[in-house]
């Protein structure tokens, strides 16, 4: 019955999904540390099965995951999709251009009509924080997070997470620096839910205005000085500048930010010997980093981008799994 | 050689199929009520072997269905590439904008060259009524009518239709209601032809500028006052408001449109008890309906998007599976 | 393992790839006679393997080919995608409106992303000419070049010859008159290097804007009056007029252009009888061939587009398949 058609011992993919206790992935806030843990090993799983056999696993078959994203994205989107169809299920795409909701159709009635087409899973993203919430109040089929506005982007964090547990061992009592545009980043959010639960130690970092005092109440330390923290740093995720999310200008110049932030060679250079450089991309090369720290080994930037394959196969093998089980067994 | 791959007594799908002697849906005009019928039943069969098991079915295995929509859609794009996938279908996206058209090719040759790299069968939405038609003369694949202007709309109307008969059993002897924008519906179009061709009554009630009395030509009743024909409906089906295809103002007001036309918690109050609420969607909340009626039990809408699935999948197994027999059959 | 599945004797698929040398397809000038021929010759068995069965072959299955168009396409884009599915692998379609190009990211940067969810080729047109050769140097995976500003469109060119090699048996000895706008069209580059391979005459044929002297270094025949060349032509391939690619006027109306080098009727009659009418689309009727000319019985247009997908399957096994057969090696 396992989609796994390569040899060697096959995985028991279903006892994985069997176990799982939600319906929902709306932010690594609700789960615990446990949890997080699962989706890391089930994704470490799948991305062996991927490099042992080119052969595409059919355990979604007949499932439909639907795209339903009402900002930009390429690669949150791709990936989603790409993870469906690795598991065998069918996609279906939705973007606000040209849709109904662009005739008057209310959100939830857009998202009522998808699901009443058969549809297993919406993937959502929209400028809102809290949509994904209230489309799960609303729906009865599972509702992934793909980005919230500036609240959560669980897949995001987890994928972080993944890639900095493959080169580290595990998380604990590692010292984490988010760097830059705090205020604007879902993806700082779901990183500090994650890495505090999984025991690491969580360094904001940014200036001022996107990085306020009230940051502490989650928990981790602030800093306004890149220079200060790095040497204590073994992680630096190097957020991205959300250029069209802000809605004033909150340092005077893309210049004087990277004299402050960008990651250069020379802060590389104070910096942990073994420090692993992530950042969530798009990268705007000369902002966050230069392109010498960004095609340098210590960058991990790419293995991000593989690892968010294998954590949407698995946090969607976790929601829908259990389903195929229940209903092979309805069927006899 | 059934795709159906769930247990029980198979259905003999290929029977269906054979016994179909169309090639293309042009309109609801050019069916008669047995052919309707059998359209309807398939779907249920569809609808059916999609509840039992999740297995995708395999039955258009190697055909290619194009989607080739001139004007916006959301639902019925996705409604239409979701049932030929659950066939097992390839499916291709075509849409005028960054198409060839907008490089000075004629509508006729985009369809040939579509046509040459192998599609099975071509679905398409255009603002011109008759252009589906247009198609059918000049490529020997399978043409699909998803919409032409104002003119008809048939698997909308078969999906309404297929609502109707699972709630009542049977169409003879109801009188359906479409409520509002008749002028410019290809969904009431396809719906009195089908509904009239099935032993059904027909009011088309709206303001005079948009039901004028030619309408009585196709056979039905006219009305210009919901209230006057409310106690008799036994189904109602709310018509979309097309802001987007009228040219001139048709009535003074939303506000003065649903003083008259709107269906509310009052309205009904004052129909039958068992009265069915058929909207088309995309919806406009307060227009064409209240919330409460929306989403109160008299409203069948989710229903309707499911069915179209099913609907679709069954027009084009008819229209399409016959060549997967005679061809098996070639190959011996 | 083969994944033709219908009758007859199986084609020995793997033979084909193993002997193949290149990764990436970037252009005809880089490919030998020999080269071409095989191409050409796998094309005929997968257009052959497709008219037996409509079973989709399983050949690339667990593989995925990514589309990264950076200029409008309908036609190129669906053949390569649809000759990706007919193979079995998955699609993933990226273009730059609302990509992370739009959010500062570099092109490499974002075709690196693509690679790294696990891409097996990347298919890429970009208005850039070199493009393709620039991502080959920097991709581990395959490029294959659809199409790079004015340069060259590898698979269009083949699938020219291809079309010309049906009807006539061999290139060999035949005079292909290239017609219109030389230029700016990078279908002339790739035929003119293709053709000349093959052992065919080629002359370029436009005005002398279109078509200056330089030309001959390519080794072709140059001419500014189709009238002259007519009577010597097997084979008049009349290339589409680039509107969208010309930054000035080369010529001073489309009437003139037509009087001039349009194909008509009349100048049909004083072609050879057998004359072969290739156009790569999509036309413009009137501009540079009328109505009469193009659904005429000289005309292959259409074998062309069928051509195209023939092509493409071929190429994506050639560049792919290689893959298929070391890892079902490494994995006993």
């Amino acid at each position: 019955m396992s989609g796994h058609e390569t040899g060697g011992e096959p995985t028991d993919w279903e006892s994985w999904s069997q176990s799982w206790k939600h319906h929902h992935l709306l932010g690594l806030e609700l789960h615990s540390a446990e949890e997080i843990q699962s989706i890391l090993d089930l994704a470490e799983l799948f991305a062996q099965a991927s490099q042992e056999g080119r052969n595409r696993l059919t355990l979604l078959r007949g499932f439909t995951v639907a795209n339903l994203f009402f900002e930009n994205s390429t690669r949150t989107r791709n990936s989603f999709s790409l993870a469906a169809k690795r598991l065998g299920a069918d996609t279906v795409e939705f973007s606000s251009a040209g849709s109904s909701t662009s005739k008057g159709e209310t959100f939830i009635d857009t998202a009522k009509t998808i699901e009443a087409m058969g549809v297993d899973a919406v993937v959502v993203r929209h400028a809102t924080p809290g949509t994904p919430h209230l489309l799960a109040k609303h729906l009865s089929c599972s509702v992934l997070n793909a980005g919230d506005g500036p609240h959560e982007h669980p897949t995001q964090g987890l994928l972080d997470i993944l890639t900095i547990r493959q080169h580290r061992g595990s998380l604990k009592g590692l010292t984490v620096g988010l760097i830059g545009d705090i205020e604007h980043s879902r993806t700082a959010r779901s990183n500090i839910w994650g890495l505090q639960k999984l025991g690491a130690h969580v360094i904001v970092c940014g200036p001022a205005t996107l990085v306020s005092r009230r940051w502490k109440q989650l928990g981790v330390e602030t800093s306004h000085r890149l220079d200060d923290i790095l040497p204590r740093c073994d992680v630096l995720n190097l957020l991205r500048i959300q250029f069209e999310r802000q809605t004033m200008r909150p340092f005077p110049s893309v210049h004087e930010y990277g004299l402050l932030y960008a990651m250069t060679k020379e802060r590389l250079a104070r910096s942990k010997p073994d420090v692993l450089i992530l950042a969530p991309g798009p990268i705007n090369r000369g902002v966050e980093l230069t392109s010498e720290v960004a095609d340098g080994h210590h960058s991990v930037i790419l293995h991000q981008v593989a690892n968010g394959i294998s954590i949407r196969m698995a946090v969607l093998w976790l929601l829908l799994g259990r389903r195929v089980a229940s209903e092979s067994f309805a069927r006899g």
